[in-house]
């Protein structure tokens, strides 16, 4: 009697169906792949691996990604929107902030807690390890990573040497110096020290706290 | 007629004619060594490759070194050794410096120079890479490179703050951010960017100043 819209709700739902298949398949797909990578290096993993731990066929995986490099590099994407969620909007809201010490204090905190989360750390060291055979992927991330960070903290840097709060010529300068004085002393302790690299959320208040009173001695005006 | 002392003085001669080719063997075992270590990895390297790049037989590189991990903590300390030379007197005098600024600046301009060499940057890559695997390596790097460094630097903090010139409650945080301060942003964009992570010598010069500015801001008494 209603053939039309019935069968389009039919095909509709059939359709996004298929679509939430697609989209459980395509989640199995990645995380398989952030396993098989972490465990064997981007250059040892296989398709056919990934394939197998995601319980799907190779057909499948090819389907939604056209070979490794693009898979890689929709890990690399997941992994940065999913932090881009924690910290963006922190970051976001400091060129109008009215209390820049304790907003910025909030925003190194949650900061150095995302970048030494364990996976995290092994997956930026062996983004490190592959960087000479694979340039292309650690340039990607790079720029994905920390120079997207770099480039909104620059953003809100210059809000804030607009109105008189910083004095940052070259705000992009400060921001790098920001995020690394946020991270260096963790990082670098937890990528040359396997498995026991971790902090206690004391340890690392105390280092994004300390790295905010050194950047604003040498940022904030008057 | 004068027996005694010539046959010691052939013996003599011969020992250090014997020394003096077991220290070019050794030589050239280290050099060997790294090369492989740095081409392959450290946990694909093979003792029979670096005897062999080395033209002595295996015998010879066991003589000297007990094994593998042993061959590499040599490679790590004849490198660390090296560039203390360099910089090394340099934090020995920060103590007593009547010129802080630009003592530190001469220190921070040849500090970043030595770490951001494309050999050092490829030896720490491939230590991160294999921290996870082996994790002794890493932390014996870590412990006798950046660890050692501040070490030395606090010190120097210490007398600088017992002088009034500084106000460094802990001189070996004081340290560790002066270091990642001079080293992080080049060193970082060097880990990610393969063999093109070079640098022109006035970025270099940019940077070691602006991390000397930043901890004078923070840590200068008055």
């Amino acid at each position: 009697m209603n053939p039309a819209p019935e069968s389009g709700m039919t095909a509709g739902q059939g359709r996004s169906t298929d679509t939430g298949r697609t989209a459980t398949k395509r989640r199995s797909i990645v995380t398989a792949a952030r396993t098989i990578f972490l465990r064997k290096g981007y250059g040892r993993a296989s398709m056919d691996e990934i394939a197998a731990l995601a319980e799907v066929s190779k057909q499948t995986v090819y389907k939604q990604f056209a070979d490794k490099q693009q898979l890689f590099a929709t890990i690399i994407t997941t992994d940065i929107d999913a932090t881009e969620r924690l910290t963006g909007s922190m970051v976001e809201n400091l060129g109008v902030s009215q209390d820049l010490e304790s907003d910025l204090r909030r925003f190194a905190r949650r900061h150095i807690v995302e970048v030494t989360q364990p996976d995290t750390v092994r997956l930026r060291r062996m983004i490190i390890a592959e960087a000479e055979r694979f340039p292309e992927l650690a340039t990607a991330w790079y720029a994905q990573g920390p120079e997207r960070g770099h480039a909104s903290l620059a953003e809100q840097i210059a809000i804030l040497a607009e109105r008189g709060v910083l004095r940052a010529p070259d705000p992009l300068l400060a921001a790098q110096e920001l995020n690394w004085l946020i991270l260096s002393i963790p990082l670098n302790r937890a990528m040359f020290h396997g498995p026991d690299g971790t902090f206690s959320p004391v340890e690392l208040d105390r280092y994004a706290d300390e790295a905010v009173r050194i950047f604003l001695s040498a940022y904030r005006s008057e």
